[in-house]
């Protein structure tokens, strides 16, 4: 991950201007291994006392509130702005992969001359760029505006894909990993090319065979009486409100349902419950990437209203956190 | 361990009593698997609304106050009281097990007749019985009063053994696992005899063996450079005035040392940080049970005095959490 670069100066800058005693370090899990030596740059050039975040991070979700609490300001590394935190600063990651190779790639696969351009912030810079590539072979490409849980416009996170909601019939994702655009194909409904300037690679995305998987869990789940509904205390995951939702139509159709809190939420943690399905509704991603992990069904809000009876099995959606959704 | 039992009925009035809207209910891993059958009879008794902490738990030290902070009462299972905090109220776990067939065994492995009775608090109310029936056998038991981290007279705990300062040459330790009368063993220096109530056994804990290992990590990590100082935001294992005191003291040696703050510590977590060798100022459990989980040495802050040179070898200590150590 040499090709990623954080503005080191401008966080030296930051600490001199505000006259910082002690600042606090955040990294999420993949930049962690740089932590040490980032920290002894800026200790030695600005004498600040540090304290660095041991806790796991796995996006803007996830500030260290309790170092936070601790320091004049805490520099979170990675990720985007999310949330009103007044001391938190977001030092964002900016990956120097060229796009157009893999964009190249993609052109054969699209169909329509009038797309919607997405992309996660580390490509965020080469909206611009990859716009003018477009035009330039016949392609009309629209970046999305999104709600206020993302920081620019075209951006998407794997839970939030208002990016896309601008009434397109395809979309063009830049980006690695093929969970953001199956997000945006389930949660559109529409055609989604992703492209992956990492490995050069273009490809379709089709969500069927995640929403069989999916359905499987949902039919796994009819018959269970007793539900555990996870709410994470998360600074950006913490959807109380709907938690409390979902336990009172549990009752209401003469299940019971256990609210479980906590900070992360793991597969081996919730191993300890006796209950036939869990609810997520922390991190949604969790309930996609770690489903096999878990000893019993883990459910979205949306796939429980299928189990409860309370949505169509055909009106299921994929599970976002959008602006008005958490409690910080 | 159905032997242990919980006063559920104690619960319930307490709820009735303080006019309680919504409780949080606390669990210790080894007890977990109750808490949704506790929880259920608990709302069924009272419809008050219940939260179950799905965070990890290792101790009265570690109280989730996120969840205490968002409920009228929390209830914490299986330890004793520590700390202050209004709205926590502990539910201590009392084993029904007979402990004289134990003691008996252990009878001719003592050397003295004036001797110190320690236990941990699962079988603090049968000291008066095990004090009755040493005193039949012409052995006279002392139980100290340790200081304000314990919640009975006799009480060690894996961080205090202060109720083993009571200037006798001989204790005698009630309980399972090694832990306890291996650390009273090095705090006091003194013959530890424990007996194992569950499984009906009795020995003398020699500690050489520990002590040995444990000069191996001292040893691997004198020619380190960069110390990872670890501080724990856990309400009851806070040490950051001791962690401070040994960055300076690092500092003083010319050597590089981060303070690494966190919730929960586990090797994997703290894998990712580029450290010769961590210093471990959380739960002192944790450096020596999980020791050879660690890619690194992790020591204590007494070991990491005698790498510094600012203690002597000989003068190791067992590092204990003292009534005035924590930041609440």
């Amino acid at each position: 991950m040499s090709e990623f670069d954080f503005d080191i100066n401008g966080i030296i800058e930051t600490i001199k201007s505000k006259n910082c005693k002690i600042i606090g370090l955040q990294f999420p899990e993949g930049f962690k291994r740089k932590a040490v030596n980032i920290s002894k740059e800026i200790e030695e050039k600005t004498g600040v006392s540090i304290i660095i975040s041991g806790n796991p991070c796995f996006g803007a979700c996830d500030l260290d509130t309790a170092l936070a609490g601790k320091v004049d300001i805490m520099f979170h590394f990675g990720h985007s702005k999310m949330g009103k935190f007044a001391n938190v600063v977001f030092i964002e990651a900016r990956s120097n992969a060229d796009v157009l190779p893999c964009i190249k790639i993609a052109l054969p696969l699209l169909k329509t001359t009038n797309l919607g351009l997405i992309t996660t912030v580390q490509h965020i810079h080469k909206l611009g760029e990859v716009t003018k590539f477009l035009r330039e072979n016949g392609i009309e490409a629209t970046v999305g505006k999104g709600d206020r849980r993302v920081s620019y416009p075209g951006q998407v996170l794997g839970c939030n894909f208002t990016a896309a909601h601008i009434d397109r019939e395809e979309y063009l994702y830049i980006g690695s990993g093929i969970f953001h655009p199956l997000g945006v194909a389930i949660a559109t409904g529409k055609i989604v090319v992703a492209a992956d300037p990492y490995i050069n690679t273009a490809m379709v995305v089709y969500p069927e065979k995640f929403l069989r998987k999916r359905s499987g869990y949902i039919a796994k789940a009819i018959d269970g009486k007793i539900f555990g509904i996870i709410v994470s205390t998360k600074s950006g995951q913490n959807r109380i409100e709907l938690a409390n939702r979902l336990t009172e139509i549990a009752k209401k159709h003469g299940k019971f349902a256990h609210l479980i809190m906590m900070d992360l939420v793991t597969p081996d943690q919730l191993l300890a419950f006796k209950v036939d399905a869990y609810v997520n509704t922390a991190c949604p991603r969790i309930t996609i990437d770690d489903a096999e992990r878990f000893h019993v069904p883990i459910l979205t809000p949306q796939e429980f209203e299928v189990v409860m009876g309370e949505r169509k099995w055909d009106d299921l959606k994929m599970d976002e956190i959008l602006e008005n959704d958490v409690q910080e």
